[in-house]
């Protein structure tokens, strides 16, 4: 490993320790009545998880010149509704996983009903973060609205929640690229664009800086699937904490099987120099940016 | 009938009317993509319902004379909450309800899947729908952050949610008064709260207006719930939209099984004289609220 690489894992590692601290003090107590409720939204969020939303979005926040401490909330509030999304997602009436990251699911240790209310309680609980006053504090106001706008278009119907029901319906079926694009820019690209915006609002982002970021953002967001899909096949279950090529076995298009291995790597690093030139606005500030953009697609050559 | 109860029926039609054409212009249009997912949300929240708790907020905040157009969006949004905890308490995992207000369930339509997804959408559109900046022209910034977390608290893992995991926790147990207390001031108790609340303060509501609001709330609330529980058992099938008894033959504690059907009734007048007299300090502006209230204990009787 280069000693970059070495830089970026320590700047990773610290920033999960932060964003765990941070997820730790927002969320309720593990003994907070109901208990178990709060102890499987608990469960969900510390079972492991890259961060890579927080860490976006704490790292658009500094690229601008922001202060990261200020984004934190917005920061916990994203990690809320991606973890409430995967409780969801493998539920037996969805994906049906009974491992993620290694671990049994949410509905494998609380049950169906607890994992339903769990991620009920982490996507209402982000708002309930976003809403408190506490964290606004010497802030316009108006800020805390267009945060809360920013996530919840992201996390809805029209973007995280679309992208899941298209999913399911292309299951079993011949899909085109478009359509693979609309899954996973809505899926997953949805929830990272928003992660930089709202770091960008949060630090304060000129319309120039906001743009560019918005242009990384997409880009990134989609190499981040493709690179997923890629991992799927190639990587061992170990590494991977599920199934490998689940997706595949489940039906799923993935990037893989319309582009192939090759054209989906291709595809990776297109998108990889798409994110990087979009930074060209931005000096020394936004070299985290670049080089999680980095780590994102090549962790899956 | 009297005369009194058919002014009041008039007012809660025209309400319902008013708060439908809201609901159906602030929600998605069903050819939205993904169509079938909008087709699920819409069709939960247009299978009929009392609107009750849109109609308390918008009375709320014409008891405090502001203007029920500029409670709109915040009455809306109350119900989408509302409407996805129907959708996921019905699901297979929760209740396992193939009927709801005499017709059939949303996962019985759109399939276990969609259902869980509408329920997450609207969810969310509830906070796109509070953070839109349209809603609030000419309005503090600061009113739709408290808005917004008025709602979110109410509908979290200590609110509503958590109400959910309780109820379900106590199936087939033997419940006393405070637990079967902590189910329905959390399951229905604190959105009906919100509701007054998020009216108060939109209709601009003095410290001692709101207090005395809040004491309404948390009254009518409660009553609504004991005044349910006593229409489960006497209530027929056709009326209520749902099988008889549904409650007790699932082995769950409800007012009438704690305290007979005597004591429930009883409770729930207590309640209801509570909840009027804590509108003493208004004058008829709050008429409205007061006729809920009967209404809402009355039809029990």
């Amino acid at each position: 490993m280069t000693s970059e690489h070495w830089e970026l894992q320590t700047y990773l590692n610290e920033r999960i320790k932060l964003i765990d601290r941070a997820l730790d003090h927002y969320l309720p107590a593990a003994d907070t009545l109901p208990s178990r409720l709060h102890a499987a939204m608990r469960y969900s969020i510390f079972a492991g998880g890259k961060r890579i939303r927080p860490i976006l979005l704490l790292a658009a926040c500094e690229a601008v010149g922001g202060d990261l401490h200020r984004a934190l909330p917005a920061a916990c509030a994203v990690e809320m509704i991606h973890g409430y999304s995967l409780i969801h997602d493998d539920l037996p009436a969805m994906d049906d996983d009974d491992l993620r990251r290694g671990k049994p699911t949410n509905h494998k240790i609380y049950g169906e009903a607890t994992a339903i209310l769990a991620g009920d309680g982490l996507l209402t609980e982000a708002f309930i973060l976003l809403s408190n006053p506490e964290m606004w504090v010497d802030t316009d106001p108006e800020q805390s609205r267009k945060i809360i706008h920013i996530l919840a278009k992201s996390a809805g119907s029209r973007g995280m929640v679309g992208g899941q029901v298209v999913d399911m319906e292309c299951e079993e079926k011949l899909v085109d690229l478009p359509t693979l694009e609309y899954i996973h820019t809505h899926k997953t690209g949805a929830l990272i664009l928003a992660s930089i915006e709202m770091g960008a609002v949060i630090g304060g982002a000129t319309a120039d800086q906001q743009r560019a970021l918005c242009r990384f953002g997409e880009a990134a967001g989609l190499a981040f699937q493709v690179a997923d899909d890629i991992l799927d096949i190639v990587a061992d279950e170990t590494e991977l904490g599920k199934d490998v090529g689940s997706d595949s076995q489940r039906g799923k298009a993935t990037y893989p099987s319309l582009l192939g291995l090759q054209g989906a790597r291709q595809q990776a690093a297109e998108l990889q120099q798409l994110a990087i030139s979009a930074l060209d606005v931005f000096d020394e500030s936004a070299q985290p940016l670049r080089e999680i953009a980095n780590y994102i697609v090549e962790r899956s050559f």
